[in-house]
């Protein structure tokens, strides 16, 4: 299929009618957040856990996708017996503001009767996502989130909420992530963006009339940042030099050698079946919210000033081999809070996975997640203590 | 301009008319071998220096480059007075094998009066680009080489001149290279091709006759490549997140931020002017060559085995924010070089401006480079011991 096939999939939505405002200055006429939950929302509503998504992530957390097939992409961490246990809490996950699997983006028509928004979407921010999705925790009737959990950019959606919304927070976990896009990141978007405006098909973001969207780019932009999820040694250990005797879909390759290397068949496996489940015209958008992402700038410069005063517990967790969010990234944004007197905790996990680690089974994780959330939620009587 | 204007340009070169047999089993009908010399060959014809380039470099090493303006690529490290000397040695340059500034590669005809190889090109190794090489330097009446030296994938041709040739190398400098292409760096180059080859102009590799080549994807190949070239140390330093109040020329962007990071304007640059000067089934070819290069594999997985009786004299340098050939890849040369029983120094130069250090001027490079080719000159009877 070239354009994906969202016709039939009726996401679980919520409609805000009056918009919103987005820190750009412009005003959506009209608000929608598509999300899924998981487990119960007690009598208190005191155990909702807000799971915040990464780049390409989206609210199906927690059970089979509803494009691809595949299993939920947080299966070690959410559900029942793990870490955000969806037997004691009450999950919600929402499709990021700028999205394509449901929440408001470049798909939707910027008026009824109008064409879709396409490129013309509005800029949006990581702040902007924060504020949607408090839309629809409010609308849920909750007025504190027991936590708010993400990796990559769903840690940057995670020290948002802290610091927009702190009394909003008892605790929360950013994994994986930062406090601003550093240039070397900003530069890998860049190509990937450019791989996608150079396409012919995207014909400046209004493609989905001609039903060609523009794949090969995006396959391309997919392809280069998903080498930035990985480490080397993932790399070299998950294909190293092995050759894969297919006859290659390239022409030039065709010509020149008749076997490839598994990682570039793995690659163009990543690049194309991405294609069929996410729009472009939401990659750049997206990225651009990621790369303007700089939370110390919204506080004069300083971060700890983004948690002046807080009562949030944090739990900030890196990967060693993670060169796309490393360690000394981790390590500002707990300076900071150990700066505005927060309670903070910070855990290096020893990985060679790369960035990717955050959505793999490591071990490590669930422990130190489980019992990061286990002595919260005793703190926060969620639990008794039966010591 | 769209093709480059190689017209007007009549490169030095030698043809020779028997051709050459490749790695792959192929004959080139013909061969040309195109270069340049800087100094004076003396009467020994024992002064000759091979300079190998890199993936994008060419033999315009010491003079002002015909095709752009721009001052010789290795000014800090070839000319009167530098480390390699030019009023002590005679340098030679020579353009790779596959390459597009008048070697034979994708860009000649196939045959007199047939059409352009384009992607039919053989797929070529860097042991042919060494053998094509060497005939010009038979050709040239040299049957020593005084000193072999490269960076990046040019040290990939000096390793495999010293091990193929050993007799006609008395000295030899691998610069920021490994002995094989790892998996990594196999995705980037992957990336790179995927861009080229999903450019509707490349038209399958024939795109010489219409006039149209497929820059945008080669800019996008060139703007990744571009990346692995530095460290994230230089691009914070070089650019952090300083935003630069351009329009940017995508309509995209336009319409989401009127403001571009400078890093992505300084990407687009590099990619923009890459396309003027180079071709893409070039790149195509020799970023093949690159990643099949593995020369361990040519001696039975044992490196020390294609070093095994040398008398060349070997200098290793390293970078050590280099991420893309990082120091434990020269090491391994060392290592091997050293179970061969061979003379060898290694050096890992500490720099923070990642794999480009070796085309940037570092003065522990210059020290490094003129002091091990003096030591070596001294032995090689080129200069008396002044002592």
């Amino acid at each position: 299929m070239d354009l994906p096939e969202q016709g039939p999939i009726a996401h679980q939505s919520a409609v805000f009618t009056d918009g919103l405002v987005l820190d750009c200055g412009q005003h959506l006429p009209s608000l929608t957040v598509a999300y899924r939950t998981y487990g119960a929302l007690n009598a208190q509503r005191s155990n909702a856990v807000l799971i915040c998504h990464a780049l390409t992530g989206d609210q199906y957390v927690g059970e089979t996708h509803p494009l691809t097939g595949k299993g939920p992409w947080w299966d070690h961490i959410v559900g029942p017996g793990r870490p955000v246990d969806t037997e004691r809490y009450f999950v919600i996950c929402i499709n990021v503001l700028g999205g394509c699997m449901g929440s408001t983006g470049p798909m939707d028509d910027r008026a009824p009767g109008e064409a879709p928004w396409g490129a013309d979407f509005p800029p949006i921010t990581i702040r902007d996502m924060v504020r949607a999705q408090k839309r629809l925790i409010d609308h849920l009737g909750i007025t504190r989130l027991f936590a708010v959990v993400g990796g990559s950019m769903g840690g940057m959606q995670v020290l948002e909420w802290a610091a927009t919304y702190p009394e909003m927070v008892f605790a929360a976990v950013p994994v994986a992530t930062a406090f601003y896009h550093s240039a070397q990141n900003i530069a890998f978007h860049e190509v990937g963006r450019q791989a996608i405006t150079a396409d012919p098909n995207f014909a400046a973001g209004q493609y989905y009339a001609s039903g060609r969207t523009p794949k090969d780019g995006l396959a391309v932009a997919r392809m280069v940042a998903h080498i930035t999820y990985l480490s080397e040694e993932a790399l070299s250990r998950k294909f190293g030099r092995k050759l894969q005797g297919t006859t290659r879909p390239t022409p030039h390759s065709l010509a020149l050698f008749g076997d490839m290397f598994e990682v570039e068949s793995y690659l163009q496996y990543q690049g194309n079946s991405f294609v069929n489940r996410f729009d472009a015209n939401s990659y750049l958008a997206i990225t651009r919210a990621m790369d303007q992402f700089d939370l110390a700038s919204e506080y004069d410069g300083d971060l700890s000033r983004a948690f002046a005063g807080t009562r949030t517990r944090f739990c900030v967790i890196s990967f060693s081999s993670d060169w796309l969010f490393p360690t000394h990234e981790s390590r500002a944004i707990a300076r900071a809070l150990n700066k505005a007197a927060a309670n903070v905790s910070f855990v290096e996990i020893t990985s060679d996975k790369g960035h990717d680690a955050f959505l793999l089974d490591e071990p490590d994780l669930r422990r130190v997640l489980g019992g990061f959330l286990n002595g919260c939620a005793l703190h926060a009587g969620l639990v008794e203590d039966d010591r």
